[in-house]
């Protein structure tokens, strides 16, 4: 039974685990448009009716449970997929608390000038498709050319993956909401790192979203029989790749605290533990809170893969895969979140994301803004991942305040 | 027509490929005993016959070429299977050799006090039934309880595939010959690296096949979103495996040229790009001419891993899970051979063979001894090997001297 509090919110995040819920046998992951993803978009939805709202599912597969009507709509957003291996409250608890939010209004019958709608995002982390959030880039309409021609590591392109769900290619671009309907686009998410936690806050109001690069690495040497290839004359693509992980691990390292540097993914080739590797994938992560201090950084880290590539004979192609300029929060929205933190008892804190999130997505069409709430250790993407459901109350008791300040102001 | 030439051998190994003589259509692939080995053994029977060498097949499938008559007999093998996607010389050209050697003593009208016998062993590369080298090990006496207990990938057993090409399972240890009427094995190989060609030397003389230990590395560290946690508070278990690889790379080059060390499988988990890898598995395999050379460096490896995964806050766990002995080539054997690489001009080259052949399973009940020959840049088990004809003729004429000098010696 879904109850107006943010401890409920953090249980449906729990609830949403097992088999039924993931992909893994052992392990929470939810892909886009996998088993698992279908069966979250049924249990939300019947959470979502549970409090009035009325759901669909737009053609990017996300679903929308809608509160009130009104000329104009509130979104309160996340996601509802996650990474391998991952936690549970990261994305599900911002629209489990949307949906509690609603259950509160609904309670304190409440008919509010604007609609809500409660979006669950399909794809954010782009665990499944090599190009994330696809699902609030397809409502924000801005997806560029070619961003949908992708298929997935067992070769499932996106079109079909839609079809086996009941969805059509055609109509994902339909998902795009009109931006004249929109009031503004608010998300509450996890923190993700330690800094609430270190200063005794539950909550903070997020300034702006950190300035991502992403590259696709490849590194080409010889490939080889492994006892007959001398050291010094081998061109080995893997160890080569060892020396620009590192040298990328040093010059995020030298930058400010808030530049990480990071290789998620690799693969060698062929694979066998007898060959010599003769090419080598992997991708590169790389964010700051200003392009101030990202650009530099990436630039140095260029000339040292092609340094090192260079020195070895290597060959070395750099894709760029992603990049996404900072993303400012809306001023005015930040100040009334930073009211509402204030009204339920927390010192207002400012704070960067170094997490992208579906915010930065609608920040150019809409104003936007973030909730962050502290979780233990700092850690997420992990299924340590853990979250204290007083914590979630004061950002439900937030949220709410938010929106009283919205329907204040007369929009 | 057989030519007593290595240059006719090569033709002869270029001769035994396309639709007769392999059983992929798009590829050179020759299995034990499949369609492609039978035809390979007929073909390579007539050549044998037409040098006046009269021809069997044993108990284990190998054919056996004899010439000449005598108490004793000089073994000259290789094997005729195949890698998936092979090149035509690895194998092959060993035997070719054999019976152009066969074909310059019938030219020569000479009498040997001694038998010489050509095998073209019928499994070497284990690429079919998972257990490399059965059929020298059957000659050799030296199969292990259980070694015949194998099937292919398609579930055909040992024994079924026996039959099919008239073979009796019962018969297959028949194959063993008495080790008392044996003078000595010798093989031609290619080297399939590239130390000879480096050195500019058409031939070397193999001291000994390469002692051989893998292990299976896992590193452990914290899983964690790439964006949010600072460079300096992870526990990156693929950066941590990098500084390894270099470890292993360094340490090995470090050695003598005969000490190599290859990292050629690797796995990051959870694998994501935006995730830090909280779990990194990866292989080592460590060769050496002598264990004098391999344990030492083993222990520097090992220690210096330790240190890195220390020095990270990282979990390792090493576990061995292969360890071969050197095979050390006959003396008397070897300074013959490097005797008759300089009777045909070439400067005697001793090398350590990575790679494993029949050769070591004769080791142990015979002298045994192997001839290099040079290939281009290194490449083997792809269908670019290459073998220069002038390259072969010099190591025909290499083993027509050796047995000059075998004869000599009044053994």
């Amino acid at each position: 039974m879904v109850e107006a509090t943010g401890a409920w919110a953090v249980d449906a995040c729990d609830a949403l685990t097992g088999p039924r819920f993931s992909d893994h046998p052992d392990y929470l992951f939810r892909p886009y448009l996998g088993p698992a993803h279908l069966n979250a978009v049924e249990q939300v939805a019947a959470w979502m009716g549970e409090v009035g709202m009325t759901t669909r599912i737009d053609g990017a597969g996300n679903l929308i449970g809608r509160y009130g009507e009104g000329a104009k709509t509130l979104m309160i957003g996340s996601h509802i997929d996650s990474v391998r291996d991952a936690g549970n409250y990261d994305g599900p608890l911002g629209v489990m608390l949307g949906v509690a939010v609603c259950a509160a209004l609904k309670t304190a019958g409440r008919q509010l000038p604007f609609a809500i709608e409660v979006y669950a995002f399909g794809d954010e982390e782009g665990s499944r498709f090599p190009a994330p959030m696809l699902c609030s880039r397809a409502v924000a309409g801005s997806l560029t050319l070619g961003a949908l021609e992708v298929a997935d590591a067992q070769g499932v392109g996106l079109a079909q993956a839609l079809e086996l769900n009941g969805l059509a290619m055609s109509r994902f671009t339909g998902a795009r909401r009109d931006p004249s309907e929109l009031l503004g686009y608010i998300e509450a998410h996890i923190e993700q790192g330690p800094v609430l936690e270190a200063e005794g806050l539950a909550l903070g109001v997020v300034t702006a979203i950190a300035a991502q690069i992403r590259y696709a690495v490849t590194v080409t040497g010889v490939a080889g029989h492994a006892g007959t290839n001398a050291m010094a004359l081998r061109k080995d693509a893997l160890a080569g790749a060892a020396e620009m992980m590192l040298a990328i691990e040093r010059i995020a390292g030298q930058g400010p605290s808030d530049l990480v540097g990071t290789v998620g993914r690799i693969t060698a080739g062929p694979g066998a533990p007898n060959v010599v590797p003769g090419e080598v994938h992997f991708t590169l992560d790389l964010r700051a809170g200003t392009n101030e201090v990202l650009h530099p950084a990436e630039a140095a880290i260029i000339a040292e893969l092609k340094a090192i590539a260079h020195r070895r004979a290597l060959g070395l192609h750099l894709d760029k895969t992603h990049a996404l300029p900072p993303s400012p929060c809306d001023p005015a929205f930040r100040a009334m979140l930073s009211r509402a933190v204030a009204a339920v008892g927390v010192a207002p804190r400012d704070i960067v994301s170094g997490a992208g999130h579906d915010a930065m997505i609608f920040s150019p069409i809409t104003p936007s803004a973030m909730l962050f709430i502290r979780c233990k250790d700092g850690i997420s993407h992990n299924p340590l991942e853990s979250v204290d459901p007083a914590d979630a109350d004061l950002a439900c008791r937030a949220l709410l305040n938010f929106i009283d300040q919205l329907e204040a102001a007369d929009v």
